[in-house]
């Protein structure tokens, strides 16, 4: 099958030739219809992180239709439409049974680059990227990899659901459980952030702070329910929404990956507030946290892939979606081909898009 | 009345005479019977914090008897036996209402420097100590900062409620939540922690891991309910922690007050997991916080006065403690006289007791 290798840091990605297995007993053949481009696979691309190594077929927000099932699959059939989802499930660990599937580290369901190998590379095995490889036109996954959505649902929409709205929605509901009447502050507009603002406004959140440097992402951003924008250029954004909430927010969401924006989620937050951080910050970043902030029952936590029960979140997603309460065409700034992909990096890199989805030809 | 009196860091308090006001309609005049001495006194007379400037009394952990009551109260009368907190509450804030009493900030229950003071000294108003100053034969207080107790609950150990019981406890309960069966790692073993401690085996944590560097104290620890114990004097207490329960605790407690130990509660989590900070670390210090852990769902929270709602966790505490469920006589190590203040303070200096309490002649 065709599918973007990604070398290494600073060269683009070519198309290419990769071998793809047939499926084992609880494996799923999913032939790709869209995927979207997500800013940590930029990440790796640009070298912030120093995992993996290439070659490797990056990408990992897609949605597709199943081709084939193996012998043990119960949960699809050939011809559903999937959308999976990074954060593979075991479904009998400690995190698992106590409904926190994103924490799992079972191996069952993920295969480390020692073992059979789901893809090939020039005759030899190429270690698949989180248990997906979404850039190539066939997945091969675990079925706890992946979820069955309703057939009118459009699958290029479906796909940003596989990580940045699943991401941003599930950190409201799931990590920080946003109530009705709480203030709500966003740092950052892009899919995810946009996405959190469409979460606090399905919550109930009182007042929706989005907080960006570009206008054209504070103007989006009141699309998907920010109530009050702040322009961070015009004088510090940490001021203006203690100001504005006269005295800080009850929850605030880090969305974009750096140092300087987390601390300033937590220092915007009122007495007993909670930051989340959702944004992946460089490894090697330390964050300064003020323990006089602490004192004041203020709190950080983290939030990976939103906490997510897929499973039954993504389903709901999509209902929200239908009803119109969930928006995701405003997320879609671009549809590209495979082999416009570097295009689509560089139009990341810029950080003016909303997000890039690749499509497949059918 | 006879008062401890605090001057300026570094030099001795001494007992003196100061003017105690009569109630106002909303307060009551409490004959003190008993006072803790608490860590964070001892911080602010060894000059840790710049706040507060002599002469004032300090002292903020203390039980007695109601002898006057204002016109207006009804909560308690002359002859009931109250246990005094810091943490007065308006009952009608926004952190009141919702159940956060220990945030409330309403000044009506409190008095600033500049109003009417409730204390004289040298014929002038002295600042009342965060609405206290225990360290004296009577305390003038809102009646939202003291709750009626049994009478046959023994004041010297119901006086331990007033703060460091009530924070360590409530930690474990209110700020944490600590579930049936998770794993818990206390850092820090005096009041505050041995009753963290206590409160993890109230709330049936499978592991309680305590941590210290004086085998005395984790002897100590043990009676209060550690099932495993850390010295860390032997070795980096993050390995011991992480060793021990394969992967890290579902929560930490700080109970000491250092950066480094808050790095480590923080460090010392499973994926999931919740550091809580209950030590007051030195304004300025800044703690350096990995967001690589902060990425699997760990979080780091402050909790103030164990984020109590004293009037009914008090007498919870009070009915622990009568069914033998609670351990209050293990936390003296002494009762001591007010003269005796200074020698109290050298004690807590040299961090090897547990508590030593101030017994008023009645």
């Amino acid at each position: 099958m065709k599918a973007a290798v990604f070398h290494q840091p600073g060269t683009p990605l070519s198309i290419e030739e990769v071998g793809i297995s047939k499926p084992g007993p609880h494996e799923v053949l999913v032939r790709t219809v869209a995927v979207g481009m997500c800013h940590s696979d930029l990440h790796f691309v640009d070298g912030h992180y120093p995992w993996p190594a290439g070659p490797v077929v990056l990408g990992h927000e897609a949605a597709g239709i199943v081709e084939a099932v193996g012998s043990l699959v119960r949960t699809v059939k050939p011809g559903d439409h999937v959308v999976t989802c990074l954060s593979a499930f075991c479904g009998h660990c400690e995190h698992c049974v106590t409904g926190h599937l994103s924490l799992c580290i079972s191996p069952e369901t993920k295969r480390g680059p020692e073992e059979e190998s789901r893809l090939t590379y020039v005759q030899k095995p190429m270690m698949q990227f989180i248990n997906l490889s979404s850039y190539a036109e066939q997945m091969l996954v675990h079925e706890n990899a992946l979820v069955a959505i309703r057939q009118d649902m459009p699958l290029d929409r479906a796909a940003l659901l596989g990580c940045a709205v699943t991401t941003g929605t599930g950190a409201v509901f799931n990590t920080a459980k946003v109530q009705p009447g709480q203030t709500v502050a966003v740092i950052g507009c892009g899919g995810i952030g946009l996405s959190a603002i469409n979460g606090a406004a399905l919550a109930g959140a009182s007042r929706i702070i989005a907080i960006d440097m570009l206008d054209n992402k504070l103007e989006l951003a009141r699309k998907f329910g920010a109530t009050d924008v702040v322009n961070a250029k015009n004088g510090d954004a940490v001021q203006q929404v203690i100001e504005m909430t006269r005295g800080g927010v009850h929850h605030s969401f880090e969305c974009i990956g750096l140092k300087q924006t987390a601390e300033q989620a937590f220092s915007m937050l009122a007495r007993g507030g909670c930051a989340t951080v959702i944004g992946m910050i460089k490894p090697g970043v330390k964050l300064d946290i003020d323990p006089m902030l602490l004192l004041h029952e203020r709190k950080i936590q983290g939030s990976f892939m939103g906490s997510n029960r897929f499973p039954v979140d993504l389903p709901n997603l999509v209902e929200f979606y239908m009803q119109g309460r969930l928006k995701l065409d405003e997320l879609i700034s671009q549809r590209i081909k495979l082999e416009q992909i570097n295009e689509g990096f560089d139009e990341l890199r810029r950080g003016e898009l909303a997000r890039s989805v690749i499509m497949f030809d059918q």
